[in-house]
């Protein structure tokens, strides 16, 4: 594959540190003392960035990135087939277990063809949204009934091919799910999740490595404690360790979760996860909301990966989590939109703050390098990829905004970082490079020609399956 | 003027009624029995709307309005000048009251020029946004030190210019402020905002009265009961009764409000406005966020309106308002950008519903139309305009939206306004209308032809004020 050259107008190059020396120390000889560095040329080879240099002169042969770029964001946590939710659940009142109803009737109604055609619809849209690497946390694996497909991973490399063609990484949350609760088998559709027990789950995913590529990992997740148990929870935590993968799992998103394990278990759901085995810095805890205080040291001291999911806790009626205090215990955090009720990883950034503010009533829990750290490199961390920093080494991923939108104008360069938090929107994103492939050119997505009609199409198709032809 | 039509694909005509027989009656003969119509024609005669009729065929003299048309957004709290601060407050920690010397900073740099060109790119913002009528909560009145310009009026007649120039309606809330606090006199920058007592800042008033126009109206403000004394509120109240004008004041933003109020005088601010005569079906309460269960009463039983201002709230940490207490009371819900750290009045909406989830873990609040009827009509009425409604006699002000747009795909008729609420944003604006001149076509403002470059020079000139010549 040839060089390619990138001349970034604005770019800041990810890492938290906002201190000058260790910008430098993080950074290298790419950021020359300023966070925003003006003129940054950024050579890619065979998908990976090999040099940063700022206060180059661009060249002829070199693509014209106007605006800010930034490193590719990452979506830590994704339902992608609740897409088709989006807009659909708001006309009663109730919780997040009579959400659950609908969501469980839309999952019903797909098999391997509507959801490669919602999956990529839905990740064409991240695309335009900037976000260059997507941890789909995916526990669909079987038909009607519970059957196996004739291959048994059909419905996750339907995602991966959804991922492939909407032109960005795949991180493929493989998902162990083998009860309904503490004291109940799978009901319903749930019977589609289950793999009977953890070492079959084990058999498949060994199965699933063999569609590991450059753009494409797998890795293990839990879908929580009250659907796997202890034993099964420590063989998944084991699988992930001897193959060094990243293991998610859904902790604590509602007190009912933490009343009903406390009651079967002795335990909070984090204590249990830390009593199984199953914390560690290549675990991520995905909502941990409502958390106790040993359950935040806990977390903290393992070095366990949070993943917040703002907008969707918002929507389900969830709470606001700790995210202050877990930060502080240790814990990186990243971001999911999760849902989907929106697409759009500045609003979760800033959510994380803001909604800490209507708890606190005080401002300041998180500074914004921090928030768009979680954005980036945290939560490619915690999805397997070593990047979300424009680096020498690092997947060529970045995502070029226009800082001449309405909503961000006035900014000024040293108040850069806090604007893109505070004020940025996915409505702002102008480019997208993932492995070094413009994705997304001028807001338009390069591989998917009208997201919008993609999207219309494969809903329809879920929403009213009867009204499609199979 | 001549007759103009319109030609709008789909609409909806406004109100908050779901139930058709309802809607019918609300509607007249608009909307036959769908919520949404079809291929509907608007007619307008100097400003006004005509006639509106469903199921037409379009011919070459109407001007034809592609996605979904809505009435014209009301802003009901802004204070444009606020806009310079986007992006600027996130660096430290604190709370209102440290965000507040911030913002004082920035008033201290305005003069009628610079609070002329701030406002008019604000309301710019505003108007791609698709608010076509702005409730500006003015006051600051006078030159450094307090002395009046020579037109006492010069800033307010400022903002009203820049109203016009961007081509919305105005609602100049012109606010009477006496002292700094209930045992202080007005310090620093706030002696701008005093004009001694409350007959001078009547007389000014009367004067005021000169500048309303078919899209100007004057109206009176009280900045809250720490800054005006009871007698003086009355005063003010007397003269908007006179003038049967709206009557805006902050109410209960910040708990420490309440406290000093308390103490002072032995009632919750709530409690004085209605001692002093203040509540009643003209008034509008803005923000309401710390209430007890007789200010919810007190406040319903007036037919008081609330403006909730969600994204501010959450930005300055006030805390989240009981939105559906008030609004069971009988206070109709009103909405405000206020310190425009965002302007989509999309956001607010969803917010006062998200914002009440994530306190009381439930969802359902507030139904969609309600939010949208906050958004439109409410807020026009709490501005003192009969508008926000499609309908004969209202002010021909609508907004289009591409519900071809990421964000909305997937949209249904039987769920089109949820869609609104919960997943539009200020980006799928892509025509207004207001008065019958079309201000915003193909996402492009008429009037101001780069509106974030104009935001970029007004907000530099106050925020930098020495690095631009006077």
């Amino acid at each position: 594959m040839p060089l390619k050259r990138f001349f970034a107008e604005l770019a800041w190059a990810g890492r938290a540190e906002v201190d000058t020396k260790a910008a430098l120390r993080a950074a290298g000889d790419v950021i020359t003392g300023a966070q925003i560095a003006r003129d940054v040329m950024i050579e890619v080879d065979d998908g990976r960035i090999t040099k940063v240099t700022p206060g180059e002169v661009q060249d002829a042969e070199s693509v014209r990135l106007t605006g800010l770029t930034i490193p590719g964001l990452a979506n830590a946590h994704s339902h992608a087939f609740q897409r088709a939710l989006r807009g659909r659940t708001h006309q009663g009142a109730g919780d997040f277990w009579t959400w659950r109803e609908a969501m469980y009737e839309t999952a019903s109604a797909l098999d391997p063809d509507r959801y490669y055609a919602l999956a990529r619809a839905t990740y064409a849209e991240m695309a335009l949204a900037g976000i260059t690497a997507v941890g789909e946390f995916h526990y669909l694996h079987h038909g009607p009934g519970g059957r196996a497909y004739g291959d048994p991973n059909e419905m996750g490399r339907a995602l991966i091919a959804a991922a492939r063609d909407a032109g960005i990484r795949i991180t493929l949350l493989d998902c162990c799910y083998l009860r309904g609760g503490f004291d109940r088998p799978l009901d319903g559709v749930q019977v589609r999740f289950g793999d009977g027990d953890a070492e079959r789950w084990a058999e498949r995913m060994e199965d699933l490595l063999g569609s590991q590529s450059d753009t494409v990992l797998v890795a293990a997740a839990i879908h929580s404690v009250r659907a796997v148990d202890p034993k099964a929870m420590a063989t998944v935590a084991r699988f992930a360790s001897e193959h060094e993968m990243p293991l998610h799992v859904h902790v604590s998103e509602q007190r009912s979760e933490n009343a009903e394990c406390l009651e079967a278990t002795g335990h909070t759901p984090a204590g249990q996860l830390a009593r199984t085995g199953v914390l560690g810095p290549s675990t991520t805890a995905v909502h941990a909301t409502h958390l106790d205080e040993a359950d935040v040291v806990s977390l903290g001291r393992s070095g366990a990966h949070v993943c917040m999911c703002p907008t969707t806790e918002r929507d389900l009626a969830d709470g606001v989590g700790p995210a202050r205090a877990l930060a502080r215990a240790g814990s990186p955090l990243c971001l999911g939109t999760d849902s989907h009720a929106s697409i759009d990883l500045f609003e979760e950034a800033r959510a994380v703050e803001l909604d800490e503010r209507l708890i606190t009533e005080r401002r300041g829990h998180h500074r914004a390098p921090d928030l768009l750290h979680a954005a980036t490199a945290a939560g490619m961390q915690s999805l397997g990829w070593n990047g979300g920093v424009l680096e020498p080494g690092a997947p060529a991923d970045f995502v070029t905004l226009d800082l001449a939108s309405v909503r961000l104008a006035g900014v000024e360069p040293s108040s850069v970082l806090e604007h893109l938090v505070f004020a940025a929107s996915a409505a702002d994103v102008v480019g997208v490079i993932v492995g070094g492939e413009q994705v997304v050119a001028a807001r338009r997505h390069t591989k998917v020609p009208d997201v919008a009609r993609s999207l219309s199409q494969a809903i329809k198709a879920v929403v009213e399956p009867a009204a499609v032809a199979p």
